[in-house]
């Protein structure tokens, strides 16, 4: 049998920061820079995360160079105080001496100059700065974008060295990859084909016996690399290949249509918030929110131009605020209670009517902790879409989770039921 | 010179998983358990992170044994399947042989028939979880909360095995961490103090000049091991140390109250979501948004019993929306644009009405990455608190970054804004 996927070229990441590596802060680099190494062909084999402290730094980048990654990129500690260290640190792994590089500490100093008010001290300040231009000998500086340079120092392995402000990190990168010294590093990189489908409502082990049923049938299934995910309430099916099994993937894509056709929204890897975007065109849409309070008007305008379909929302977190602002009549609330299906109907409407809309989506549940009843536990959230012209589409789930899972769920909820009652739209007008 | 700290019981942490390597899954046990190490007082020095590859596994836990870590906690691939190979992998690093625990294999069996609908083929189910009650020989089995039982091996870094999954991880880490084995490698362990303070509006080369000159004022000042980061608009201080230097802390938040005092909002490490909180008890708050779109209105409502002082909000993304729904005058919004304080104090007042609330607070700005003007550029941010008798603080602030970034300080500096109009109030009053 052949291994799974020869790999080629392989990379480390190096995420340094006492503030990352104890939780208090998000690592957002690792999974970006993960993204560009797969995007170019290369392997991540280990992402490593240490604080501010130069001997777990220096231990870090030999375990990586032992286990002979072609390709290292790290993150942080390259500010102008004492506990940014990785440059020294850099410099010391790789043999090389610290030089002063004055065209970049020129350019440091404009940048600060444009920076500071007049009445700073301006002498002091570059004095701190100028640690920012010491360089190991024989490398190539990455212009900044903030005030630190990034670095890539040539071996094997080759070092990418960026700051840790995922703003600077990100607009240098395109620049260090194009450096002579990090293409010579992967330049025996494969490119892998990587396909994503998404699906909503099916549960995880429906999916494992699909896949198990691939396994037998399906000539060549292994040299597929798939890895499955539930994530808010969706399964992210993604799959790596190399281009001549491109058929095999051809054979997997069609036993999971027999087997889940209703289930599968994406097979592009676009996700429902692309889908809903496109399917809102054109249209006037409005939200009705309580246990969400905003989330989903908050994640219908995460896009720039949502603007053109969004008019508004009302989060009527109180009983009185169903009333006042939405129109829904308080007998509604009192006979069926304020979690129900009624009532998640007449904060639709109201919507509609209120923001003059031809598209409105309501919310109303129980997000927890407290509230929930034997009839309507926690996690009970009713959802109603209505259309102009009277298409409605209304449901009640019960999901699991504590309250900041049931409120992100509830919006993913209705996401897919908005995307559900706008093709339904389409296909029948 | 002293050195910093001096360190005696230190720990590495393994997480598994292709899916969080790839950053498709964000890690949420790394920083879980780091807190839990620090409570314990056991220093975390790297965390590492591979995909579901034996060889990478062991290299990392190779890694961690070199740099002479007392303790290493792995996370995932405790499963059943093929792609699960932690134990197998910790069995090999550790030399010990694998051997059939036959009580496990009764329980996970047990919990497995409660799971499985009557239909299954039962016994192949159970053949493929055998898998899971084959432990290394010596090691202490933690019970399963899930299916997948954890394990604690015993020696010279001390290991503890645990699943990947959260919700089971958590539950097992008391049991793992009570046992004689873990009790023992983290015999050496010190209990460190850590206090956290919270400044908003600062500069971070504000903080890092007074923290060069508690260098030189403050005898033992070393001691103290700081770390600084600007996060969403703050500037969260983190200071650990030794219980004997409680008195160099304390002169230095003594400086820092000299050099600060009205940028510190926090000496205790409450966050300015708490401090808003336990102001608002009692009152009745509504929101009016623009560009946050629902933003504040969910922040304000993360906690459970914000339904106590959160009546409502309205998301006036469309000019139409403030119109109707904030009895905005159009042709304010024509005078001075939608962007404008004279438009956000409306959206306040209106707010106040519609809700009948006692407390209102409006966003209205430009969250790019079009809209923007010479005048009013991109990050263009205005803000209006308005409390029931009239006392209103009404700001324009130009927030950096991009669209995301935008929204989300912009709902920080909303919360800093409530914080002090409902804090002069107190006062006053």
């Amino acid at each position: 049998m052949r291994s799974l996927i020869p790999v080629s070229v392989r990379a480390g990441i190096v995420v340094t920061g006492t503030e990352v590596l104890s939780g208090r802060v998000q690592d957002r680099n690792g999974p970006w820079i993960a993204d560009r190494l797969f995007e170019l062909g290369v392997e991540l084999a280990h992402l490593t995360i240490c604080g501010d402290r130069a001997r777990d730094i220096e231990a870090q980048l030999r375990f990586l160079a032992g286990e002979g990654v072609n390709l290292i990129v790290t993150s942080g500690g390259l500010g102008p105080t004492a506990d940014d260290m990785t440059v020294e640190t850099v410099a010391r792994f790789c043999g090389r001496q610290l030089v002063l590089d004055t065209t970049l500490e020129a350019k440091i100093a404009a940048i600060l100059r444009s920076l500071m008010p007049d009445r700073v001290d301006f002498d002091a300040v570059r004095a701190a700065n100028r640690k920012q231009a010491m360089i190991p000998a024989g490398s190539q500086v990455i212009d900044p974008v903030g005030t630190a340079p990034g670095l890539v120092v040539p071996g094997k392995p080759t070092l990418v060295v960026l700051p840790g402000p995922p703003r600077e990190l990100q607009p240098m990168w395109p620049t260090a990859v194009q450096t002579p010294a990090v293409q010579q590093a992967i330049a025996g990189r494969t490119i892998y084909r990587q396909e994503t489908v998404r699906m909503f409502g099916l549960p995880e082990s429906g999916l494992a016996e699909t896949l198990r049923e691939a396994d037998k049938r399906i000539p060549g299934f292994r040299l597929l690399e798939i890895t499955t995910c539930l994530r808010r309430g969706e399964i992210e099916m993604v799959t790596r290949y190399q281009p001549d099994a491109a058929g095999v993937y051809q054979q997997l894509i069609e036993l999971l249509r027999e087997k889940h056709r209703q289930h599968i929204f994406s097979e592009d890897g676009s996700r429902v918030d692309d889908q809903v975007a496109l399917l809102l065109a054109g249209r006037r849409v409005a939200t009705a929110e309580s246990c969400t309070a905003g989330l989903l008007a908050a994640r219908l305008t995460e896009r720039p131009g949502s603007s053109a379909y969004l008019t508004g929302g009302v989060v009527a977190y109180a009983n009185e605020a169903k009333v006042q602002l939405l129109d829904v009549d308080s007998a509604l609330i009192e006979a069926h209670g304020a979690v129900s299906e009624p009532v998640a109907e007449a904060m639709a409407a109201g919507a509609l009517r209120r923001f003059d809309a031809d598209t409105a989506i309501a919310i109303t549940g129980i997000a927890g902790p407290g509230g929930g009843t034997a009839e309507k536990p926690v996690g009970t959230v009713c959802f109603s879409v209505m259309l102009a012209g009277g298409h409605t589409l209304t449901r009640t789930v019960r999901l699991p989770g504590g309250r900041d899972d049931i409120r992100e769920r509830s919006t993913t909820v209705a996401m897919h039921l908005l995307r559900r009652a706008l093709s339904d739209t389409r296909e029948t007008s």
